[in-house]
């Protein structure tokens, strides 16, 4: 029975206990949302998970970190560090998003070694497997995708990635309205090549039912893929954009019917003024489905500080009802990310994700805040560094300051307000 | 005359011309704005400006960039770099805030050697002057405090803030409601102790028609400085806050009358909640001056990252309509910036600026942003560089790739979007 499931005959499960101690609320808030589609757990029957988390309306912004190899960078034991660094800066969930000859070893390693849900992009491994066996993607069958999703799922997989609305009537929405940046999704840009030689329907939309039959099995959530996203802020919340979120509420809604735990993804590159649109667009196409956004960046013009634009963007949208924020590192469109790029990318975004469950009114953030303040008037600096979302970091700049008392600190010296004030207030 | 008495005559000045130009609007649109008290331009008539600026409505967002010795670390060439790569990435004005025996040194070379309108904050030079002459705070007069601004005045100084709305009324009521950090403003914290001790009116308030007269008759516009900021996000908006900024707008009214330019300092630390409700605030206390805000960071949990959590602050207040944002490096709250602190700070800003213009819908701003993505459709590298905020860091990241053909990526490898859509759409 999938959590879903449960939920309809208002069972509730271990895991709904576990995320509601974990997010302070009671089991029963939990299983009301799973039911009615606001709330999911990513979690595989097949998959043991250390840190489980619930993801949707009312619990704390989730932070997901994207890794893997590609086909020209893959040393498997840099994406081990890249997962550990991930985890040790908070993130939710990790998503092995691997290319190459060497994306089954990695993925099962990430299964292995990750104590988080694990999400993929199956479509990833189908065109790896075409190619191994000589075959073009155009050739793909919906027995290849089949079989990948049923081989992922046996393994534990905790959600996946599939571009069921990247339809032929999202794609020809597009090609008449024209854009800037026709595709930047790899998933929807394969799917667009294969629905343009084959002149067929995507068959992720045409066999959705043979798909959710497998992920039922397994418990496995479908994440909405967004194929059809801008790639920049000029082309966001165009038609095909919207198109294709209105096939995504319509697919939720079949999920649900199915007993399938869903969410929805979404861009990508929007501008700041658009954020609240987009997120309060999904929320009504796609009945409150947890909605798991990309940033988004909110200019186009920063490369090496993408961390940066999509905290910007990823706050406001968090604020705005986002559950979900994908990182993004500050070598987006640049290169692949290092470790120490994967770190900056998890901060930044738990910052975003941080501010947001601040403003939305969730007591822990603040609490921790507050900690952090008092820390400050009392000039406590081993207690602010504990306090801190980067206590290393933070002990490094103080060292280099030129302070050596305890309570003093070398940006205004002896014209410190804190400590002025202190001794008269 | 000042900038805003040759307005209020409808005399259009060769500043007007200059700074309409820059933001491609007519001069008649900036000379209005002056009149109305809601664009200032920051021009010492003794100061030459290579790079003049006009901040407030319907102008680009500007970004200033604080620099200064510190009494435990005083090396002025250190100041000096920080002063050209703050210029290098776009700074529109530079805030000396040196403390220590060498700050009129330090104010004077970055007078000489500066391209942008300079600001300062004439207490610490008060403060030094004092303790050179064996004296306390305490014993401060308000003969001090119109010498060092008379002094300051002469060489040019463009911008000076000064916290006259710090008053008695505004300190108590701060003592009543009780704050977790009273104050974090360095002025602030100097009138407060000031006004405890002698327990008379702060003589930045008694003596204001005094400094008004001064500042007149070189055109210094005033930055009606925030004492009483809060400096956590748990004190946000409270009622000293904005009692002062009532004083403020009383305050702005009268520098008008008297032909002064006039902006209005504000916080902080805001959660992201209260952004747009302290830019509304400002705006109608204060009719439209401009409003020059500091930060605001959104969380107090992120120190060596607050550029991060002030570029997410400071987009959503310029998208609100604040006009001038004030940078924060990755070592706010720790020590001084470095020269790469300071690199880092000013790019973060003018991120936050930019995103801010665009969706504001300022033409020039979402120009650029489409240059970079049709850069980027055509995999023109170069280009890309070329446009980015950071061409040097994007080549690196860049470089660092295993890419080496130019319409080769190493994100993605043949599985490229983009160049599998370009072959076919």
């Amino acid at each position: 029975m999938t959590q879903l499931e449960a939920a309809l005959k208002n069972n509730i499960t271990d895991e709904m206990e576990a995320v509601a101690k974990k997010e302070n609320l009671s089991p029963e808030y939990i299983k009301e949302g799973i039911k009615k589609g606001e709330i999911i757990i990513p979690k595989n029957i097949n998959h043991k998970i250390k840190n489980i988390c619930g993801v949707g309306k009312g619990l704390r912004t989730k932070v997901n970190v994207n890794i893997g190899t590609s086909p020209v960078q893959m040393d498997i034991d840099e994406e081990i560090e890249k997962l550990k660094i991930a985890e040790k800066y908070g993130t939710d969930t990790i998503m092995d998003l691997s290319l190459g000859t060497v994306l089954n070893d990695v993925r099962k390693k990430i299964l292995e070694l990750s104590t988080v849900p694990i999400g993929t992009v199956p479509l990833y491994q189908v065109g790896f497997e075409l190619s191994k066996n000589k075959k073009k993607l155009t050739d793909m069958k919906i027995e290849n995708i089949i079989d990948v999703i049923e081989k992922q799922a046996k393994e534990g997989i905790d959600f996946m990635t599939l571009h069921c609305g990247a339809t032929r009537e999202t794609l020809s929405r597009m090609e008449k309205e024209g854009r800037i940046l026709n595709i930047v999704s790899r998933g929807g840009s394969m799917m667009a090549l294969w629905m343009k030689h084959n002149k067929k329907e995507n068959p992720l939309y045409e066999y959705y039912d043979d798909i959710l039959k497998i992920l039922k099995k397994y418990d496995i959530t479908i994440s909405l893929g967004d194929g059809f996203r801008p790639g920049t802020i000029a082309d966001a919340t165009d038609r095909s954009q919207v198109q294709e979120l209105i096939l995504l509420g319509e697919l939720a809604q079949r999920a649900k019917e199915a007993g399938v735990q869903t969410m929805i993804e979404g861009p990508g590159h929007v501008p700041l003024d658009q954020v609240v649109t987009n997120i309060q667009l999904e929320k009504s196409l796609c009945h409150n489905a947890p909605f798991y956004v990309l940033g988004p960046v909110v200019t186009d013009i920063a490369p090496g500080y993408d961390h940066i634009t999509a905290a910007i963007g990823g706050a406001l949208a968090a604020y705005s009802g986002a559950d979900f924020l994908c990182y993004v590192t500050p070598s987006e469109h640049l290169k692949l990310p290092t470790v120490e790029d994967v770190k900056e990318g998890t901060i930044a975004t738990k910052i975003a994700a941080h501010s947001a469950d601040i403003a939305r009114g969730i007591p822990e953030a603040i609490e921790r805040d507050i900690e952090m303040s008092k820390a400050r008037r009392k000039l406590d600096w081993n207690k602010q560094m504990k306090l801190s979302i980067d206590p290393e970091k933070s002990k490094k700049y103080r060292e280099e300051s030129e302070s050596s008392e305890e309570d003093f600190c070398s940006m205004c010296g002896d014209f410190c307000a804190i400590k002025q004030l202190n001794e008269i207030i």
